[in-house]
């Protein structure tokens, strides 16, 4: 005789097997509450065909600061502590200028007091006349061996693991993820794809001039001395609308930088979301907003309110920081 | 009693139902030829897994010019057309140099013979101290009442029908199609979604200078006047690697701008295909190479063969030049 199950029993049983799928928290890191509920409204909706605020998957555009949003950034920028490394191996006639010694003695305040144009002076040591292909490889060997002064892990252990899991679940929605940043193009290119998930077109970032050689045979680009593009401020939307064209339905910062950006994303017709990584964090990371020379967050806290922008509180929100080391 | 069918008929009706699908002409505007079974066999063997020239998805970029390449560009480039007609139109008061008048009233010999600066002067009048969203707004109008001189066709139904079949040849095996054109980047979003099946983000272009304005409500982009990017010649394979950040596999152009570009693609290890149309059809276009003050191509002739590029001979391989006018 044949064995059969009952369809009610079977009807069960699937129900059994799918219910954990569809009820699977795509954000485990993040804490219950206004913030987590808000993001996954939001993605729902815009996802859901025939709701008023549904998106066509074209427009489905989420851009993503780096730099104290994906990863930390303190004590400084982490592609700042590659320059100061890579200037202390800098051979003495290499260190022609004050703020070039200084930044071979890792003497950060000094560096910062520089400015942008101080910057500028140290990116000519580290980051000039060199192809892409071998900034790269440098960029690359940095990142496997260099470990953060605090926590002791690679830099591309401290990605925030709540941010994978927002860049994972929106992407499984069909948003195009894309980074908007202040930092260098081909630094974060190095590790973008592997870190983030996040393929080399999709980022956008400064960028030096690059110089064409092509000796018949074998082209080669050089970068040089020179910014092309400063990617901050106002540079962010712009550079957004050039790269992709498409208004974002997303933007996520954490700095004053990203204000355009947010501003530019939020004033668009439709559905928009607006969030800001506020770090609260002094026990896991840093504690710091308005005044920090680093990711200083002043006017976004002024203007998140009438903006309608989320404030991630980060001591909060976010159940774990960084991934388990692997 | 209950009917059969055996197995070997069913096998017979499936297979004649799947030929069809499995032999069907992805290029049928394409001659029989050298150049089209380069083209199909190239794309085979780069998207057969295990195959030796295997390209993975991810790597699978093809990047076109569009004027001369995937539009015609004769008597003068279409953009220059628009340039020409919008000037004709201006206020006296506007036409405040000789060049400017000598556009107005359609003197293309002298606006040629102005070279890019003169370009820069013309585009000051039509281009700039405008928002993106007017500017494109006025291109939308412009290439929906325009017609071309000689064929009295919209410029938009002047794109090659060939061209249109390998660009959805190529995204239907997993390629991802970009266009990088000296064209202007605002100017070909007008269209090159709807013609091409291209999206925003996918096109690299020539930029005006932009400018991000913000009464606290709503910010807008101002073209100001001034080039950022003049996207020809080594500036493509140089904004190729900005954008794109993945080395081609595939380049296609028409002119002696598109030669850096072809020659950074086919430098490339691994598999790649350089192709350069040839517009050799005076019968259904114009006849025009080394000479031609448009999309002239004499280097890229010169070094063709030794690169290992295609020269697609338009009155041969294309039986087919535009699409059916609508």
């Amino acid at each position: 005789m044949k064995a059969t199950t009952p369809p009610l029993l079977l009807t069960s049983v699937c129900l059994g097997l799918l219910a954990p799928l569809a009820m699977a928290d795509p954000l485990p890191s993040w804490n219950q509450g206004d913030n987590k509920s808000t993001i996954i409204d939001f993605v729902e909706s815009t996802t859901t065909p025939g709701h008023d605020d549904f998106v066509p998957r074209e427009a489905r555009i989420a851009v993503f600061d780096n730099d104290g949003t994906l990863w930390s950034e303190q004590p400084i920028y982490f592609q700042l502590q590659y320059t100061l490394d890579r200037t202390a191996e800098a051979p003495d006639e290499a260190l022609d200028t004050p703020l070039k010694r200084a930044a071979a003695e890792g003497d950060i305040e000094t560096v910062l007091a520089g400015g942008s144009q101080g910057l500028d002076e140290l990116l000519s040591v580290t980051h000039s006349d060199i192809s892409i292909v071998d900034y790269q490889a440098d960029v690359r060997d940095w990142l496997e061996n260099a470990r953060h002064p605090a926590t002791g892990r690679a830099y591309t252990n401290m990605v925030y693991q709540p941010m994978l899991e927002l860049l994972s679940y929106l992407r499984d929605e069909g948003y195009q993820t894309y980074i908007v940043s202040g930092g260098g193009l081909h630094f974060m290119r190095t590790f973008a794809s592997d870190s983030y998930g996040i393929a080399p077109q999709n980022i956008i970032g400064s960028t030096a001039e690059v110089e064409w050689t092509d000796d018949g045979d074998t082209p080669v680009m050089m970068k040089r001395s020179g910014t092309l593009w400063y990617d901050d401020g106002p540079a962010k939307p712009i550079a957004i609308e050039r790269h992709i064209g498409v208004r974002p339905v997303i933007a996520v910062g954490n700095s004053d930088g990203d204000v355009p950006m947010l501003t530019w994303t939020t004033a668009g017709d439709g559905p928009h979301l607006g969030l800001l990584v506020h770090h609260t964090d002094g026990e896991r990371e840093v504690a710091y907003d308005r005044d920090s020379a680093i990711g200083g967050l002043d006017q976004g806290l002024d203007l998140a309110d009438a903006k309608g922008w989320q404030l991630i509180d980060m001591a909060n929100d976010w159940l774990t920081l960084y991934p388990e080391a692997p």
